[in-house]
């Protein structure tokens, strides 16, 4: 068996969790209409599971190859790309003004897990190019999105982000890239790696976007300008002229995603890389921020698809692989019937489902922050949306890692023979904790722009809506519901307790609040998972109530949703504790006694 | 910086928790006197980090390779090897009487996490050989041990554990490997898998024990022989003979361990292979047994030395980073004067202090079990070993991998790069929960075997002396020790209540007593370091008190047990809840619905 996106769960999270039915009613939402969207997923899975995830071992094992600045991505990656702008994928989550689709986020982020669980190397070309085409969507002059941006959108150009530099990774302040100006554009000299498809030979041209700084810059974070700079340079006619002065000096050897080729870029090492000005000079950082949401939210997206693929993995293997007598059998029998391999696999698959819940919900959010007709409810929205994606980029990451970690426990000491392929998905997850923000840069945006510049106003309307929940749960009479109930009460008074004294302590004892950030990060994450699995349960048992069909479907989701919150939940107190008790600790010891 | 044995820990924990003063007075331990294990000590390090570390990367990247049978092993393995054995590095663990410097347990656990610290994968032969060494020594005739040991003691000849066939993993009653009579020796016939170390160029012959079937064997565990069977038949006078019928068909192509090469063997390709059977037929599992308990101590230190390394190269990192202004800094800073970083840092640290306490202070026991003058304290040290031993290989060996993974973190970017070598423990790290037993393995022999079966006897010891810590706790006035002792309380009584919980439902709900299995692992792992923090953290009080020297060391072992209760403990809770509440959940799903 190769992947199957998870069909089932993707419609009842779209339909039912996020409100799908309610964002198509949106302006410029029409075309989301249940008929499409199905027909977008079945489409979405039939690609991902029949071009995709055929070519995700053999990219792995093969590898990018560079050469004199030449990158060979794997065999088969140029003819899947090929079909996969040809089919119109690429374009599909942009925006109709410029070419896209325009389906509503929470749809493209299902078909995104979908790209993401098939084959995570392949589809960070589409989501690089994609932040580009926003990016320049939103801050670039008419001339420029008119040169660069169709071509983009449709994917016959790819586009990259260059932030990094080897002395400023984390701290983009360091940034040491100059742009020199050469009439009304500009030429870059300067360094640049970890540049994600940086160089490659699907498409025939690489648009940068290059963060460097002007001449009379300021020091620091406000003196870094946005520069957009091709890999040929575009004729007034918009076919490809010269050859531009950047080139890929290597690739990185990695851990995992290898089929990716990760770039060291050289801008100017002749003449100067000629480079076009976006937006206001200075301000590059703050246009990178406005794609930062979307950007975070796709990496949250790869914990979930990563994790997704790990546990089908785990699953088919734990179907076939007969080992033993189960505790009171009497026949060998496959080892899914073993106790300890149930409890693994229930583990991945109630971390997946609340992972996607939370990502889709936080997808819908946006969707309802941009285009609901009414202001207050687009404001809360964003709201929502600004305080849920640092947690869904960082707990949906860093559950990925223990999650394709179980996936290679499942399958024993088969699982550590590369063949198998659960080990890439260990290597592949263990990326996404890092790029585009580490779970730390989270944390610190989660505890401080998120929830101490407003006061705790968005965190406190979402303990407001848990507790929602709970009076809603509070009549129902349901052995299952009831142990979830209780258990999201706890968690919700651990998150209660923990906001109360990042909120209390974050102005005073930064350190402290620091310290306890990424605990707080976690926390947030379960918390709110849990609560996206007891409104899942209790729909379900509405639904099953109703005689709703696919009950098989509804019963799982209420017993992994019962799972959840006596495996995972509880690690809502550990997180307590850890923020409530233990900042001081974490920060006592001297330096020299590491 | 390569790796450097962290000697200050080595020390305290040898001395002051696990008792070495007192186990070097028992007969046939007098050599283990200070001087000496401090001159071992230095030197293992030195033969460490001078000679072993740096082949641990250029083994990874190279590998192993296999050709017609030939296995070559990484450049360099076979010139350290044979200074390791010219060194008598091979021998140090063995009893005198064969040939060994019978070393304490204890001091030669401390002298293996060096090995395995420094290289994990070329640490395996050494390990192996000693496993098959132990085998011989207890159960074969006197001829066998002639023949053999003396030349595998000293490490001129290696050797193999030969279990695992493809349909034969955990459950090891599937052998269908078969030994044919042939005179007084026996012809094998069968393909073994995974086999460690099954074929190299590091020695010039090699040793392997085999599972095998006779001709007329009952069927299961009970119909399984042990045979042992030399790669070169071995002449009267000892000289090599001819090349038996054994051959390595392929190796492996794994996530980790690169410079351990794991030999697919085949057995009887033309006219079998002459073997020799150990001991008496079809008791080949319970032989096999016999050296569990070290076997699997020794991969637990796999987790304590892999976590100890990963944790070192996290901190030169962090110490020469430099990135961004910590809060509250007026300049950019190395990256360990952030506070999550500490944290990241802390959480490795703590975690391995513990672990290796628990570790050593467990080898210590098996000391105690076999040389204690009073049989009664024999006894109870057997049954302490006996219920740590399979938490020591458990919980260290989970906790390695989380630990490397936090490595990786650290690094950021740079981690997820081959070259800087943070990647190489987490891949390293990742086999050490699977071989010699997986985790839930020992987590079914922890509850079966050495719980439920002397009805908590074990266990209960095990409380009474947390217990006694407790007290011991109670009148020291110093806050971090106050917050450490109620911390413990609190584990404690999770930890009891989980024992009752296990004890009671057993053998009346077998299927949810192993569904918990592994959580009450977990539990006992942390509630068993923590209560070694807590005497480490009371001791180092009460040396600082007495104006030991070392007093900044003393220090951070107080601070570091404050951020173990504080930040590990309270994990105890989450797995009590597991095992009290959620088991159920853990079974509830019908299996199509995975």
């Amino acid at each position: 068996m190769t992947y199957a996106a998870p069909l089932d769960d993707m419609r009842f999270v779209l339909t039912h969790l996020a409100g799908l039915p309610e964002i198509a009613t949106f302006p410029g939402f029409e075309d989301a209409e249940p008929e499409l969207v199905e027909a977008v997923l079945i489409e979405a899975n039939r690609f991902a599971s029949e071009v995709l995830a055929p070519l995700n071992a053999t990219g792995d094992r093969q590898g990018c190859r560079c050469a004199d600045g030449h990158v060979a991505t794997p065999d088969g990656f140029p003819a899947a790309y090929r079909q996969f702008i040809e089919a119109g994928w690429h374009a599909m989550p942009a925006s109709p003004d410029i070419g896209g689709q325009g389906m509503p986020a929470v749809v493209s982020s299902a078909v995104a897990e979908m790209w993401k669980s098939a084959n995570l190397a392949f589809s960070l070309c589409q989501m690089l190019t994609m932040g580009a085409v926003e990016a320049l969507a939103h801050h670039a002059s008419d001339e420029l999105k008119q040169r660069f941006l169709p071509k983009m959108v449709a994917g016959e150009w790819t586009g990259t982000m260059n932030l990094t530099e080897s002395q400023a990774g984390s701290d983009l302040s360091a940034v040491r890239t100059r742009a020199q100006p050469d009439g009304d554009r500009y030429r870059l000299f300067g360094s640049k790696i970890f540049i994600t498809w940086g160089e490659h030979d699907v498409a025939e041209n690489v648009i940068h976007l290059v963060l460097a700084r002007l001449p009379d810059a300021p020091p620091g974070t406000r003196g870094i300008s946005l520069f957009v700079a091709p890999k040929f340079l575009v004729n007034p006619d918009g076919s490809l002229g010269a050859r531009n002065d950047l080139v890929c000096a290597s690739i990185e050897h990695k851990l995992g995603i290898h089929g990716s080729p990760t770039a060291v870029m050289a801008y100017g090492e002749k003449a100067g890389a000629i480079a076009y000005l976006v937006g206001q000079p200075n301000r590059g950082l703050e246009y990178m921020f406005t794609m930062m949401n979307h950007a975070r939210l796709n990496v949250g997206l790869e914990g979930v698809a990563v994790s997704e693929a790990a546990y089908q993995k785990a699953v088919e293997f734990a179907r076939g692989r007969v080992q033993g007598k189960p505790i009171g059998g009497a026949e060998r029998a496959p080892i899914i019937r073993h106790p300890d391999v149930r409890r693994m696999l229930m583990d991945m698959k109630a971390r997946v489902e609340a992972m996607r819940a939370l990502a889709y919900c936080t997808a819908a959010c946006m969707d309802r922050a941009q285009r609901h007709p009414d202001p207050a409810v687009r404001a809360r929205n964003q709201g929502r949306v600004e305080l849920l994606t640092p947690v869904v980029k960082g707990w949906c990451t860093e559950s990925s890692i223990m999650i394709a970690s179980t996936g290679i426990q499942v399958h024993g000491g088969v699982g550590y023979v590369e063949e198998t392929g659960a080990a890439q998905y260990l290597r592949d997850a263990r990326i996404t904790t890092i790029y585009e923000g580490t779970t730390g840069i989270q944390a610190n945006d989660l505890i401080g722009r998120k929830l101490a510049r407003d006061k705790g106003v968005n965190a406190g309307a979402l303990i407001h809506d848990i507790e929602a929940e709970l009076e809603a749960l509070a009549p129902v009479n349901h052995p299952d519901l009831s142990a979830i109930r209780s258990a999201l009460q706890a968690a919700l008074n651990a998150f209660e307790e923990a906001t109360a004294w990042m909120l209390s302590h974050y102005d005073n004892d930064p350190r402290e609040a620091a310290a306890g950030a990424v605990p707080y990060l976690k926390l947030t994450g379960a918390v709110a998972g849990g609560w996206q699995m007891a409104r899942a349960a209790r729909i379900a048992h509405h639904l099953l109530a109703n005689g709703e069909p696919n009950a098989a479907f509804l019963r799982a989701k209420i017993t992994t949703a019962r799972f959840y919150a006596e495996h995972v939940l509880p690690e809502a107190g550990v997180s307590r504790d850890e923020i409530t008790m233990g900042t001081a600790s974490t920060l006592a010891l001297e330096d020299a006694l590491f």
